[in-house]
């Protein structure tokens, strides 16, 4: 099959032909790649940012965002069956792990990453197995969910863990209003009837984000902080989502949050700072978002089976896998995701 | 009556003779100071440290845990009466707002809090209102129990946030076994199940925990980190108690925190410093902490009823204020608490 | 001051002419009433159904769900004033004891409930305290919101302790879509992404179901029950609130709920009757479910100054409170709410 | 191998040989018997009450509390292997639906439960599959453990989910201090801070629940409703489990309850029958409780391990499964469970 392989740390992935993966275990799931989403993180693996924490071993085909058809099954496999169309959770788990039966499988003690730690879905086909895959609603094409599958799931979930902070009456900011970020807004409204302030420095993002349903937006020019205060009656919000976590967001999201509120990291590339003295003074919380759990997939698919959450995307061919990495480093996908259609 | 008043920032309080508090508000409570606890917050005072924070007109008093036997009581007070012994919330809340409405009254929109920003208990009588008074079960005396309101109060109430994540399997840390990490551990013997390790760098704190029922502790002399990561199957604890803030527990709490654990700070002094891909790579959480409400004062009475929580105190004359206050500066109280009986 | 009093149970009430109430307590709150709703339990108390369970002596003033203007205040209140307009929160509670202080104040171990056990507000003046009071939003004038104060409240309240068995993917049935069902209805709308379906008897009821957001009705003609399965592939609601709760209501809603879901109790007159191997077999719960706190109303008045609840309401002037009643009664009012105008 | 089978309903099950079970499945895992516990469900199962509900095919063989050593292991499995000690949760499961993803196994969409519709542990060898197996402490042995496989496990089960309402100063009942209700009792003492009041028909029975460690015993003499609203100052508990929830206790369990408390639902056998009108004016929910989830044996194997729950167990060998049976039936095995020993 072709596929997009890492051969060397600051190259370029190449495009070439490589063995067909095929389903060993009972459990395996083969599946035909309709849609591979195109990531920040595949800048970073590309960059070698992520050769520590992998560990993989060179070549690898990367993609960690992906749907597509169910081609062949293990022979223990009863959830699924060929032809079914799926969208893949991220991780490959066991379900066994305290955290596998506790619905928190992304801290499955025995976990693979496709994409990630192992071959990934950038590529004709992809080795996964039962518990990885959701079957799309009729009305659902790959092409149109892939890159939920990591992205837009990383935004649901953090969001999902907001919601019993965010009755009527609340204020929840939502810093960064991207790829990430324009599913955490969709998704908020969807799921809270919280007052909603979306802060960017892009305007067209915060149009976006109008358009979208956002209460109240704020440009990122310099006192945005104090334009939130504002907003918030000088008390801050009872929630700020980070999507960004770099570049002095950290800061201001703590800035940014009332007193007895939390702060929720998503976006990362900067460092939380805070003295001890206002954490416990101000009691407020720093709360880690990494991608969501196969429930929060799940969810995330029938809101999007509902119209609630859409994705803006842009599709390209396997081919032009170096075209669309080049794109999204250069910021030509604002808003929006890039796709890769095998 | 006689009073501990600060008059200077960096000078010893006086002790002197001022005017008796008066009730006016309909809801007002004078109390007989039985006892008032001297706490590290109070030296902090002193140097001046909280001035710009509390605002306070100097000269004034000081003390914040405080109880005693109630004088008087405004016309609208119906729960409460002379007579009766009494131990006080550190806050006078409003009731009307939704903070305190909601059992969350430390972050009342409209308090004071009497020994910071306001004339506080290291006095013979202290001004408080009907909402802050907790009646002590006929078992219980001032001088017991008076170090609990804010100290202990502190301790139990970050114990008792941890509880929904301590369930049979999981391993706690506690970090600082002094005067509030004692009444920590006592409140996480009685309320979980969890295995209990205490991290303290003195000896003879660890041997009083041992005592009270900590399972494993281990003295903090540079390798403490990996002892606890020993101990926890080298992932961590689920729950970080950090009872110190400073001197590099900041770091060491969090890294003694399992993936998907929280880090709870409770002591001050330091500075929490987290790269956000750790926070979210890990899905880690920062907990704040500040002192707990009333209703956990009336629960923490309750264990102490039940024999479940005790303090170890040693007691002074209010004219030795500035020796109690000396040797708790010294650190010739280990692992007790100094009390003033007026 | 003139007012609507029962003088003998199984009569109907008196307009008459009665003293001014005065406020005596420092925090008191005399209103100008400018609506008071009429419901059902009015009639129930004529009835004299409520003679025992309220012990209030006659003559008195009925009226439970009102909002108005503050004339007068006592002299320690200080979140409200003069002028101000507010609905009130039907219970009188005291502040103090431990459901107070827990968002529980419903439980209050101290409250009056004007219009049940003590003078309502049927009059043009109603006497209660600074607890009760919740400001109005600009936009909002009493008139359009008295029956929230506590049909609507309780309608809001059992469906905000339902949320959290409401992500996406749940469905939640609605049985009875009158006065209070569609108050919840709107309420679901607002706060859960689920599935909802409305079952009442009544087709115009149902319209209006629709109308306002229900993903599906079903009339209750006999089949309904199955009806609901179908909707449910075979396995019933996660929750099932039921407004109705008499007249066999309480076994269909039992037969609707899937197996570890929740019946909710809110309509009444009926029994609920489970054998316990069911309720075992089936992990069901029956929740019970009164009017809601004050944080509650707050709450929901919030959601009605953004539009996303709205009443129905007929208005009739203070003298024509008997034709109020008697069209309640008649069932000349469906699916809104009857309003007094004194 | 040997195997008790029940061969037609109102008989006594037979002793008799029958061919070994041969695990097919990848992730099968076969189990040498080790301890099978005896339970009242085995009498009601013979007398034919779950002919229907179970819908098994006859002769088949009962027995499903069992604890053993791994003898064999399908190719997949890799968190057990051969010559292990474990402890079976009662459900083979399959881990792929929502309930199994989020902890609730109990509900799994595609389960079977060995003893109950497919064949149980009283012989010498069981299957089971990967999902069932909980490893055993090195200090615990399979006979000393069985019978919490299900009843333990049960009991467990209603008090976990009681936890977050049993807080200091609440007040918890327990209705049937046998079987499954000592095993309730422990856990709430491991588990929760409340004051427990113990009910029971047999003085023996409250002796040993005085020994485990009950603040108060109740001897249900027909005065016991009273007894318990004493001890509970005139309003209730908190939290009522009932154990026996047939002859009565169904209604005394209510009215037991405080309002806004909950009644637990665990034994079976009568009715749950209140008026609407009680459920919602005391606003009291009534919980039902089935089988714990794996997650909840490995907790209870945790508290067993840590010494914190023990039982008392009465040993036959397989061929006196009758007697054992009888002995049941005869209430000859007062507060404790008899074992099968293969």
């Amino acid at each position: 099959m072709k596929a997009v392989r890492v051969h060397a740390y600051g190259e370029q992935p190449e495009i070439e032909s490589v063995p067909d993966p095929v389903p060993k275990g009972p459990m395996d799931v083969l599946v035909e790649v309709g849609a591979a989403g195109v990531c920040r993180t595949d800048l970073h693996i590309i960059e070698g940012q992520w050769a520590d924490k992998s560990g993989v071993e060179l070549p690898y085909i990367i993609g960690h965002e992906n749907a597509g058809t169910v081609r062949e099954v293990g022979p223990a496999v009863g959830n699924i069956k060929p032809g079914d169309k799926v969208i893949l959770h991220p991780l490959v788990t066991c379900g066994l792990c305290r955290a596998c039966r506790s619905g928190d499988d992304v801290h499955c003690e025995n976990s693979r990453f496709p994409g990630i730690n192992t071959d990934g879905g950038m590529a004709e086909l992809l080795l996964t197995n039962a518990r990885s895959v959701v079957r799309l609603d009729a009305g659902l094409e790959p092409v149109d969910v892939a890159a939920l599958a990591d992205a837009g799931l990383t935004a649901y979930h953090a969001v999902r863990k907001a919601v019993p902070l965010l009755h009527p009456g609340t204020h929840v900011v939502l810093i960064g209003a991207g790829g990430l970020g324009h599913i955490g807004l969709q998704s908020l409204i969807a799921l809270t009837p919280a007052e909603i302030t979306v802060v960017d420095r892009s305007a067209q993002a915060l149009d976006l984000a109008s358009e979208l349903g956002a209460h109240h937006t704020v440009e990122a020019t310099g006192d945005h902080v104090e334009a939130v205060r504002d907003l918030t009656g000088g008390r801050g919000a009872h929630v700020v989502l980070d999507f960004v976590g770099e570049g002095g967001t950290e800061a201001e999201g703590v800035a940014m949050t009332r007193d007895a509120g939390s702060y929720f990291v998503i976006g990362y590339g900067g460092r939380v700072e805070v003295p001890t003295i206002d954490i416990i003074s101000r009691e407020i919380n720093v709360i880690g978002n990494l991608v969501g759990s196969y429930n929060d997939l799940d969810e995330l698919m029938t809101l999007t089976a509902q119209g609630k959450v859409a994705l803006r995307t842009r599709t390209y061919a396997l081919d032009d896998a170096p075209a669309a990495l080049d794109d999204l480093d250069a910021g030509r996908i604002p808003g929006g995701r890039a796709i890769l259609v095998p």
